[in-house]
């Protein structure tokens, strides 16, 4: 199984300021592939804890890291000096990243402006490093390889890191996962503790091999205890994948009704 | 200064089908007493990444670990076992974790539940644990000490985690972190550059110590760049933090302005 770790470099999601929706999207374009991110981590702005987070991760062997955050001008940003401490590299300045960062403020009818200590800053990368087009900004982003890990650095602006993982992260995992059919059958339930549901999954996933069964408990409201039952199945084949999610679901959702519960079955979510 | 981690155990933050609100809490939490996050860490409901993640979190000693996720009854909640397992612990029957179970159900006047194994595996802690009150839940948090570390851990249900760490894990944190005062700024920012505005920053942080600045872009939206700038000052004497904070604000107003910049002021964030 292709193994991706995902980095989020900044204080504001540690203050609660943010909410991560980066790792999140990015979570749920690689489960639609029929991957998964394995562990995310979050530090601050800070070059010992980038450096250490990353080099933890790169212990762990992942075949990607995706770290996003920090790229920008400010002081503040220092997740690419931080990788590069990390992995005991200099810091180059990449003229093909300038030269995007040309071609980017040109566009913008900006030809003129002048590449300040500021502006140059976002075009000094870990040597090794290759840019990465990103088209709604201003600092590229990055890629380079590790230890046998690909690192992609991605801004922390969302509509920037998505154009850049769509565009050239993506395309990159997908290579490498292949091509994969998920899908997820939820069921809503209600009327039925957690610990009830419980021994159900049991079997269920015990007569279903290759069946991933999760319970989301969402508590208690107006004294009726809420909980959806996730259904996944991942394969290489759809019609296996088809089969085995209808099998399970049927299963599922007779054995919540003889225990008492009401269902609701809701497919097609990622 | 005193170091909390967050260790999030759950697929679904993973795949994507749930935000980290819990983190975000929690965070905002710390920042508000003065303390901050130094990291999160998100991994997926399996003893072996539960188990690493935390000796990985108490290699770098942190005075705080608060894990969140994984206390329930389903086989997929593993997160006392996974802790157990990085402890090298046995999990054992706590009489009173079953017994803060039995008042849960006989408060709901359910006396006579049954103590299936599902239920009681939710009492089954790490030997030396203490289980900690989870008054809107069923299943207790749990409090214990490792390497120096307290660890707390709460269930995911944000309820349940919410009450249990405003009535037993706050405080306690509170006590060591001490009374500090943090007083934020914002000031939206319009028609600048992240890179123009990123010498003023430096410039801020130089002549207002103990100050910190932090710039976060929000791209370019109808033409006009945005950048919200965060000033930010801890410290122990509510007058010092006015003061600096007072100072800090007057000065990155104008030098905003100079750029060429609009600048609207926003207090009373956390």
């Amino acid at each position: 199984m292709v193994r991706v770790e995902v980095l989020a470099v900044g204080r504001e999601l540690l203050i609660g300021r943010t909410l991560n929706t980066n790792a999140q999207w990015i979570g749920r374009r690689l489960a639609l592939m029929g991957s998964m991110i394995r562990e995310v981590n979050t530090v601050d702005d800070d070059l010992d804890e980038i450096s250490m987070a990353m080099k933890g991760a790169l212990s762990r062997s992942p075949d990607f890291l995706v770290v996003v955050g920090g790229l920008g001008p400010t002081p503040d940003d220092m997740t690419l000096k931080g990788i590069a401490r990390g992995l005991r590299r200099r810091m180059v300045l990449s003229e093909t990243a300038l030269s995007l960062m040309r071609t980017h403020y040109a566009k913008r009818g900006m030809a003129e402006v002048e590449l300040t200590p500021a502006r140059r800053k976002m075009a000094i990368l870990p040597s090794g490093a290759t840019p990465v087009v990103n088209e709604p900004g201003t600092a590229p982003g990055v890629r380079l390889e590790a230890a046998g890990t690909v690192i992609f650095c991605l801004p922390g602006v969302p509509a920037e890191m998505k154009d850049i993982f769509s565009r050239s992260v993506e395309p990159e995992i997908r290579a490498k996962v292949g091509k994969l059919h998920r899908k997820t059958v939820t069921l809503k339930v209600e009327g039925l503790f957690e610990s009830t549901v419980a021994p159900l999954i049991e079997r269920g996933l015990k007569r279903h091999p290759g069946t991933y069964i999760k319970s989301h408990p969402f508590g208690i409201r107006e004294g009726v205890s809420r909980i959806e039952l996730d259904i996944v199945v991942v394969g290489e084949s759809l019609r296996d994948v088809e089969k085995v999610s209808t099998e399970a679901e049927r299963e599922m959702v007779d054995s919540v009704k003889g225990a008492g519960g009401t269902v609701k079955v809701v497919r097609g979510r990622a």
